[in-house]
C-alpha cells in the first residue's frame, strides 16, 4: 500500500470509500480531464481502487468452534451469557461492507433474542473498524446514481435503526483505532472500553458529507457542543484519554492487558441478573427512542443530498490533489 | 453486626431492605426450602431481619432548640435563610423508613412555603443516607403483596415528586456514603457539596431491580450513557472525586473542614436575592418538569413489575447464598 | 476610575449597567432618601453614572481598510472565507450598547448570507465582553419604565435569535474576560477557543435577575445542574480551564500564542467545504431548534418581571451599600 500510516490514511480506507463508489463510476471521466490534477494523483487513484477490489487475502480469523457460523464477514459467538460480534476483516481494518452492514443487522437481531444477558461488539487485529467500505456497490442500479445513493443511505438508515432498538446492553470493545460510524455509533452503547491505543475520528466535512449514527444529537448530548463539533464539524481526532474525559468512553486499559481486563469485567456483568438489565436499558433509552428514530432519518436524509452534491465530489479531488502534492 | 462494612454491606441496609419485606414475608417458607442455602445463610438472614427490627437506640440527635419538633426521623430547622432537613437515623446509616419518606415530602412541602431562601438536604453521623429501609411494611394488607408493592411505589412516586416540584434551590450536603435512592435523586438538586469521604453508589441490577429517582433520565444528560450505564446498569460506585469529575457533584471539600466550607458557601446563598433564585432555578427546571414526572412514572411503574418478579427474588437469594460462602 | 479590577468591577461594567438606567431614573429619589445609604455610596453611584455616561475616547481600533465600514461600534471584516464581527469599545471593555446590539444582529444577517465559511466573534483590546451596557437607555419612553423593560427586553430577544438562527458555524474567540450575556451565549456556538486569561462570569442572582442567553437550557446541558447552577444561580466564576473541563470551552491556549494558534485553526477550518459544514451544523442544531426559541422568549419574559420587581431594585442597592463600606 502506497499510503502512509496517517491522518490521512484513515480517510482513505474510511469516508473515501463510501464515496469512491459514486465518483470512481459516475464522474471518473470528468475527473481525470481536470487539467490540475497530477499524473501521480491519478496514478495513486488507480491504485487505490486495484486495492480496493483486490480479493481478500486468508488472513480471516476462523470461525469459533461450536457457533453457527453462518457470516462471512463477522465472528459471532455466545458464551458465559455474551454474545460478541466481531468485525472479521482485519486485513481491511474491518470496513464496513455492504455485506458486513446486512451481516451486523441478522446477528444484532439473532442477539437481542438469545438466551445472552450483555452484547459485544468488537474487531479483529489492530483495528475496531475503520468506517465504510462500499467498494461492494459494483453496479450502477437502472435508476442511476440516485438510486445508488438512496440504496446506500436505506442501508445506512436500517444499521443504525438495528442499535437504537438493541434490547440488552450493547458494549463496545474498542481494540483500536476507530473512524466514521463505528465511531457516531458508540452513543447507542452503554459501555465503551477502549485499549490507549484506541484513537476516535470522524472526518465529515473534509468529504463534503454529515455527520449520522445519531451523533448529530448523542454527541452533543454527551460532550456539548463546543467539543462535538470538534469532532463533528473540524474533524478533531480524540486519543482514548481524551474520548474518556468528554464521556464518550466508560474506560481506557493499558494495550497490555486490555483483553483481560475488559473480559473479567464482561464476565461479571454477564451474570446479573437478565431482566433487569434489558428492562433498565429500556428504561434509559425509551425516553429518547422516538427522537433517536427521527434523528437517523434526518441524518440519512441529508447524507444521501451530500453524496449527490459537487461540493461533496469536490472535496475528493481535492483530497486526492493535495495527498498527490506530498 | 456480623456484616462487615465493605460494598455488601451497604447493599444489605439499601436495597436489600428494600426488597426483604417482600421476600420475608410472602415468600420465606419458599426460600427456606432451597437446598442449597446453608445454614450459615439462614442464620444470618435471621440475624439481620432481628438487628432491622430491633428498637432504636437512643442516639438519635436532639431536637435543636427553637425549632417546631414536629419530626420524629428528621431534624428540621430554619437558620440565616436557610432550612436543613438532616435525616436523622444515624445508627442506621440514615436508611429511609416509611415515616421518614413520608416525613420528607412533608419537610419539603413546609420548605417550599417558609421565608427561607435555600433548603439543605443532609444526614446525621457518618452516612448521608444509605438508601431505602422499608422494615415498616410489617403487614401484608388485604392486596396481598401485589397491594403491597403498588402501595411501596406510590410513596416512592411522591417523594420523587416532591424533589421535582420543590420551588427554591435545593443543596445536598454529602456528609458521607450515599446509596440508592438518595444518589438518584442528586440529578435534581441544584449544589451537590460533597465530603471526599463520600462514595455514591446504586446497586439496582445486584438486586434485580432498576433506576428511580429520575436517574434515567437525569444521569445520561449529566454524564453521557458511557457513564451513566456504568453506575445504573453495572453498580459501579463513585468516589466523590470521580462523582465530581462526571458533573454529579458541585464540589468536593476535605473531610476536615467540610462542615465549615460548606458552611461559608450557603450562608452567602442565603444572601442573596430569594425570588431571583427561586424563579431562575424555575426557568431552568421549568423547562424539563413535564419530562421529569412522566419518567418518575415510568420508572415507579417497572420497579413495582420488578418486585413482583422471580428474577428480583432470585437475585436476593444468590446475594444470601454469595455472602453464606464468605 | 475608583473601582477596583475585582469581582465586584466586573459587575460594576455587565449587569449594573443593565439595571442602572431603571434605578437611576425612576427610582433615583427613593434610593437618595434611604437613611441607611453612606454619603460615600451615594458618591460613587454619581461618579460611577458620570463615568458611563462619559464620552467614549479615541481608542477605537481603526476600521480594517478594505471593508464596508459600515458599523461604529464593531469591526466587521472578511478574509480567508472568514467573516470576523470583532466587538470594538475597548475602553469599554466591549460592553454592549443598544447600537451594538442592533449592529450584532445586523452583522450576522450579512455574514450568514456572504461567502465565508465560518464566521467568528470576538473583542478588541483585553476584555472579549463584560456584558450588557444599556447606557442609551436615556429616555424614559411614553409608556414608561414598564415600556422601558420591555423594549430592552425585545430587544435582547432579537438578539439571541440571531444566534439561534445562524446558519453557519460560529466560533467564539475569547481574548479576555467575558461576562453575562457574552457568556451565556456561548452554548449557542459551535467553537469557544479562550485564552488562559479568559474568564466566564454570569453573575444574574446578585443583582436580582435571571439567565438569559438560553443557558437555562444549554448550561445543563452542557455541564449538568450541579455545575450550571453554580454559575447561573450562584454566580461563580470559572477559569478558562474550568470552563473547557466542564464543556463550555473547546480549548484553552496560552495568553502568548493564542492569536496565532487561533488563526491557524481558523484557517484550516474554512477550507472546509462550506456547505458540508453548514448543513452539518443546521442538522445538529436543528433538533433543538424549536426548543431554543421557547427558551429565549421565557427566558426574556422572565427578565423583564425582574427587572420592574422591587427584589432587582433592592439588589443593586444593597450592593452599593457593601461597596460604601469597602
Amino acid at each position: 500500500c502506497i499510503w502512509p500510516h496517517t491522518f490521512n490514511f484513515d480517510l482513505t480506507l474510511d469516508n473515501l470509500l463510501w464515496m469512491l463508489d459514486f465518483v470512481g463510476k459516475a464522474k471518473w471521466d470528468a475527473w481525470k480531464s481536470l487539467g490540475s490534477v497530477s499524473q501521480d494523483a491519478r496514478q495513486q487513484y488507480v491504485d487505490l481502487i486495484d486495492s480496493l477490489l483486490a480479493a481478500e487475502g486468508p488472513a480471516v480469523a476462523a470461525q469459533p468452534t461450536g457457533s453457527a457460523a453462518t457470516f462471512d464477514t463477522l465472528l459471532v459467538s455466545t458464551e458465559d451469557n455474551i454474545t460478541t460480534i466481531r468485525l472479521n476483516r482485519p486485513q481491511k481494518k474491518n470496513a464496513i461492507t455492504v455485506e458486513m452492514y446486512n451481516e451486523v443487522i441478522k446477528a444484532l437481531e439473532q442477539a437481542g433474542k438469545d438466551d445472552s444477558v450483555i452484547t459485544v461488539i468488537t474487531g479483529s487485529g489492530d483495528f475496531y473498524c475503520s468506517g465504510n467500505d462500499l467498494t461492494n456497490f459494483t453496479k450502477i442500479p437502472e435508476g442511476g446514481i440516485e438510486q445508488m445513493a438512496k440504496d446506500a443511505g436505506e442501508l445506512l438508515r436500517e444499521f443504525v435503526k438495528a442499535f437504537i432498538d438493541f434490547p440488552k446492553p450493547l458494549v463496545a470493545v474498542v481494540n483500536g483505532p476507530a473512524v466514521g460510524v463505528s465511531v457516531t455509533l458508540l452513543g447507542l452503547f452503554e459501555i465503551v472500553y477502549a485499549t490507549e491505543r484506541a484513537t476516535f475520528h470522524t472526518p465529515f466535512s473534509q468529504l463534503g458529507q454529515s455527520p449520522e449514527g445519531c451523533s448529530s444529537y448523542t454527541f452533543p448530548k454527551i460532550m456539548g457542543n463546543a467539543k462535538a463539533s470538534e469532532m463533528l464539524l473540524f474533524n478533531k481526532k480524540l486519543s482514548a484519554v481524551q474520548a474518556c474525559a468528554q464521556g464518550l468512553v466508560t474506560e481506557v486499559f493499558p494495550d497490555s492487558s486490555f483483553q483481560t481486563e475488559v473480559a473479567t469485567r464482561l464476565k461479571a456483568y454477564a451474570k446479573l441478573p437478565r431482566n433487569s438489565l434489558a428492562l433498565s436499558k429500556q428504561l434509559i433509552r425509551g425516553t429518547e427512542k422516538e427522537r433517536l428514530h427521527t434523528v437517523n432519518d434526518q441524518e440519512v436524509e441529508r447524507l444521501v443530498e451530500r453524496w449527490l452534491s459537487d461540493e461533496c465530489m469536490q472535496a475528493i479531488m481535492s483530497f486526492f490533489q493535495a495527498k498527490a502534492k506530498l
